[in-house]
């Protein structure tokens, strides 16, 4: 089989994960004598804007719009504000192939300690659903009375029954699938009080569908809170574009950091690609020095083999990535190291080969 | 001087904490001869709205708009739906009295073990400033094509310039008054384009008046993770009403829990009445067991001394919420203890009056 990958890389640290990302690729081809990748590369991002004025040319998703899959490294620079940047690189990709979920792992892996004091591996392991095409990322607002003291801005959160069914239908079926026993689902139903009602009827429905899964609904507040005293409660929580987004980076922070946390977009129906990509940011303040930790964007590689049906790959992945952690002697600055980007993608993929 | 304290306890376990929380006022009054409280209670809530099909009477803010103060205890029942709840009764009384400021500090007590592995007591020390009358929580959207596959709900995220600025003013203010090296201002500008980049505008106009102060602006999600990870070097952290919201549940957990933090919704002019509230909720699993800790109640009644004027009596209360937790003896069982509401809240009375 032979898959074809849009890698973008982007900015700042961006650029220095991803080519320890695909070294990773690299040596999965070599393990596994049945799959062959080949991959474009696009040099898309800040730099590209400050040249053409655009973050990508304006017919860039039409020519990714084929591949297989897109893996992606981290977008914002400095130079280029960040509401451009975003939204004319990363959301649209998101939003134009229709990669509704964004799955989020938080998981210890072994060899990390997790700087809440009383949890374990045992209770961090979870899985974040996350909207990944509307709701609070609607691109719809505006301003008034600009320049004078009485200027506003508004912006609308959209929620569509379409959308939001069919999120909270996916974090089911993956819970069936994977024999979760409960389902966690984000709300602010109190304060919120147009748009959240209505996820809840929505999110009410659903459950009503899946007896046989207990479901609790919490205020985006709490639930942020039981991230840190009950963590080990939670199989799959759902929520809402900006909660998940919220909730996924306090639990990256949970089990070690934002540099290891991995996401996948995806297209659960495959009629575009999904994308794969670290959750932490470009990181301008440690861009160039080499010492970004690689992991997000490895692990990253690892949900994608998942995605394209290696499920296998994807398990030795995580299994090299929790052999050199556990070892403990290269790690990049965030995990108390001082092992560079590079020292521990070999590390990684020297251990991927000999699994 | 003399003071008049509106009191409404609300629902769940809002009297069981109330009720410790008049305990300490009282004594206050004991301990420092040259001054009275008065108070009035109201019934309002979801037993009063069950019966009435409303939250309080429709001149209920004009009864109590003259108090000098306002306790509050807790919102919230099964039975009616939680917009309603809140909409009805502490919303409108946080927006008609322009107590546009919700001050919450986030402070590991003495006695108290933070459940972030590496962090102490001098690492959890900063106060939230949120914005509490606009934004996210504007009240104003609705529904399109109900009942229909194409339906859909729209939620307007409200900022002005005069409420975004007045409580970026009012954490400037405050952190010079206080001594305070940094601010730290929540923002997600790069994913909700029209209404941050506005609110990082004045931010960063603001931030310009106070060369003497660092700022740091970050996202949402980001900061929530650094929270975890890097706590210690916040003193005060501004953000609008529901990032204000989510991170002040996330600093509680990092400081013990839901059940001692307090806030302030403040109307720092004075032209009317502020308001003392924990911030957790009414707790329905719990109402009616005795066991609610009533710390979150009681220091809320030391920041209601502090706003009158009576800093000392305030940190005369403090001190013997942390004696009390020092001995280790008298806890609610969310601190490991197995004593009761009543129990916590006279030991800490008995210790004011001690001291
Ligand atoms: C009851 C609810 C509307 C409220 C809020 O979100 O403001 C509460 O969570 C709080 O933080 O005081
Ligand atoms: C870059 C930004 C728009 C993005 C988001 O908020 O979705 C990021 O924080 C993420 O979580 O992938």
């Amino acid at each position: 089989k032979h898959f074809s990958i849009s890698v973008i890389a982007g900015d700042g640290i961006g650029p220095e994960v991803m080519r320890e990302g695909l070294k990773v690729v690299e040596a999965a081809e070599k393990l596994h004598g049945g799959v062959r990748f080949s991959y474009e590369s696009y040099d898309w991002g800040c730099d590209y804007y400050l040249q053409n004025g655009m973050m990508m040319p304006k017919d860039g998703l039409d020519q990714i719009r084929d591949c297989d899959v897109i893996l992606f490294g981290a977008v914002g620079a400095p130079e280029v504000p960040d509401h451009v940047s975003v939204w004319e690189l990363i959301l649209p990709i998101r939003r134009t192939f229709q990669q509704y979920v964004n799955l989020r792992p938080v998981k210890l892996l072994k060899g990390l300690e997790s700087p809440l004091r009383h949890k374990t591996h045992d209770d961090l392991d979870f899985l974040v659903v996350r909207e990944n095409t509307e709701g609070e990322y609607s691109n719809i607002g505006g301003r008034l009375h600009e320049g004078t003291p009485y200027e506003l801005a508004i912006q609308n959160n959209v929620f569509t029954k379409f959308g939001t069914k069919r999120i909270l239908e996916y974090a089911y079926t993956l819970a069936k699938k994977k024999q979760k026993k409960n389902m966690t689902i984000a709300t602010k139903s109190n304060a919120i009080n147009f748009a959240m009602p209505f996820w809840d009827e929505i999110a009410k429905e659903i459950a009503g569908h899946h007896p046989e899964i207990e479901t609790n609904i919490y205020h985006i507040d709490a639930l942020a809170a039981y991230f840190i005293s009950k963590p080990e409660e939670f199989d799959i929580v759902v929520g809402s574009n900006l909660f998940g987004d919220i909730l996924t980076d306090l639990g990256a922070a949970i089990v070690g950091g934002l540099g290891i946390a991995p996401s996948g977009n995806i297209n659960p129906d495959f009629h575009y690609p999904s994308m794969f990509e670290p959750i932490h940011g470009s990181a301008p303040d440690i861009a160039g020095k080499g010492i970004a930790n690689p992991i997000g964007q490895i692990w990253s590689v690892a949900m994608m083999m998942d995605h394209l049906g290696f499920t296998g790959l994807g398990e030795l992945i995580i299994q090299s990535i929790e052999e050199v952690l556990q070892e403990g002697l290269v790690r990049t600055p965030d995990l108390g190291g001082d092992s560079s980007t590079v020292e521990v993608g070999d590390a990684i993929v020297h251990k991927f080969k000999q699994l």
